[in-house]
């Protein structure tokens, strides 16, 4: 939930008639996404999305950002398109934010997603890896290992008044994926944070993906572990071992998983929740009470995190040895 | 900025096909309003909005709420239409609350309102008056003189926590109102909230009003005072007589005001102020830290108040005598 900037109403005519998109008829603060002010604007031409970035989003990243939603629009992955304005630019500013108007995508993000979803996701995260291959600028994954630890430092004292014992247990993961961390996996272009309220369908088809304001140079599996957290576990935090075949068993026929990625999955599955776990951590104890935001339960992700302590192999997740 | 109930898939789904408004495109909370939940929802056959009524919408009034809006649709006022279901129905439920289809108005409300806004608005109050007057649903306006003495009670004992010496103030103003508070001008349909955010325009045209969740019946009179205060005062609290002179010569010209109505404008505005003044220092001391509501500041009615104290005829309002 969000838009934390106010746009004046002369700022707003001139940019917009900066583009060859008619005049407004609609402007309306989006209540969805945490990082960014959101507006769904609606003018002659159609609706479009305008962003502004808001101070977590490094302005020196968004021409990765933006160039990753054209090379991967332009390779036929659906996700949304920068609009260029009369001058061909497409950053832009606006009420002393780095601005960009972006094409609208059809589609609605699934509350609570089904098998069928967890497939189109499974397909559809393999199709943007395919796409990305190729996709030439670099950006590192700074909520990586040395992220993590950064990232513990900041909450390490005040961390067991989140969850009691938090801090040991924290500690202990990060001793154990230290030693063990994955690497000479296939890297590429990760998401790095495909919840399913960043992917819409339409009648249970993936339509498309959206926010890709985390996304980095990774370890491609690495994203997989990140959607098994996001998409196989049920509100009770039971792991739905259905759900997760699906997803990899329709990534593996677009992408087939190596052995290596296999046997790392787990691994990188605790990685992937011990991530969640320290920014929910981070932003639960950060979060000044007036904010407009509502900070989401690092628990959730604790338990995801002993989930995968507990598997021995990637047939946990579903899908047999080939 | 609203949105607090979430909708499951299933219900939404189910709630769409009762609608003939084809196959869901998009749907997206809305960051304003803070009464309701207010989603935009892209159907194949065109915008909506769906509102779900939250805790402060008493459902026994929605009735009123929603007859009115029909009825002045009906008499050529722009406004949200209700969207009847196939069964004819315009009040659902959904997720556990009230829920309503509404058409989508065109428009953008304006952050600084200039002076044509000023005279939009006028005329735009005054057929909105004139079309409720044969409007046959009565609903009082529970935010008048006994309303104000009751939220008084609630916060009197924490108002100087809030500004200081304001308890004595509202207690003087509430004395003088209650002694001296307007009877015998034309009643009718008011909106009581007509704020900028609740008045669209397109090029500086008025192109719609919503929100009606506020209106009821009372003195015409006592609107043109809410927007006396809602409109045409700056940020830094000065009086801009010139947006309040666009603003009643334009509804004048449309409804002329009674010499009644005129006499009364000074006293119906500081009851105005006072309502306000009221309403946001109750919200300050009683909003959860953790709501996901902007309280507004009560000072700047505060400012208001003491403004229309001072005045002593409605020719400081910048009209003269007819």
């Amino acid at each position: 939930m969000a838009v934390y900037t106010d746009v004046s109403d002369e700022e707003l005519d001139v940019f917009i008639a900066s583009y060859d998109i008619g005049a407004l008829t609609s402007f309306k603060g989006i209540a969805e996404g945490v990082e960014n002010s959101n507006y769904l604007v609606h003018a002659e031409a159609g609706p479009f999305i305008l962003t502004l970035y808001e101070k977590r989003v490094r302005p020196e990243d968004l021409p990765y950002f933006l160039g990753l939603m054209e090379h991967l629009a332009a390779h036929g992955i659906s996700c949304p398109l920068p609009v260029r304005d009369r001058e061909g630019r497409i950053l832009r500013e606006l009420a002393g934010r780095p601005a960009v108007l972006i094409s609208f995508l059809e589609g609605l993000w699934v509350r609570r997603p089904g098998i069928a979803h967890c497939a189109g996701l499974g397909a559809g995260l393999a199709q943007f890896h395919l796409a990305g291959l190729d996709f030439d600028m670099q950006r590192a994954n700074d909520l990586s290992l040395p992220g993590w630890r950064e990232l513990f430092d900041e909450v390490r004292d005040s961390a067991d008044g989140a969850i009691p014992g938090l801090k040991d247990e924290i500690a202990g993961e990060l001793d154990y994926l230290g030693a063990n961390w994955a690497s000479g996996l296939p890297e590429g272009v990760i998401h790095a944070d495909l919840f399913p309220d960043n992917v819409f369908f339409l009648d249970d088809k993936l339509s498309g993906l959206i926010d890709f304001y985390f996304a980095c140079n990774d370890m491609l599996a690495y994203d997989v572990a990140v959607c098994l957290n996001a998409w196989c576990f049920e509100p009770d935090a039971s792991f739905n071992i259905t759900k997760a075949r699906a997803m990899l068993q329709a990534y593996e026929r677009v992408r087939p998983l190596t052995h290596a990625e296999l046997d790392a999955l787990p691994l990188l599955a605790r990685g992937a929740a011990l991530r969640f776990l320290l920014t929910r951590t981070y932003d639960l104890l950060n979060t000044d009470a007036n904010a407009l935001v509502k900070t989401k339960d690092p628990n959730e992700y604790l338990r995801k995190l002993r989930f995968h302590q507990s598997v021995t192999s990637y047939r946990d997740y579903g899908i047999g040895e080939h």
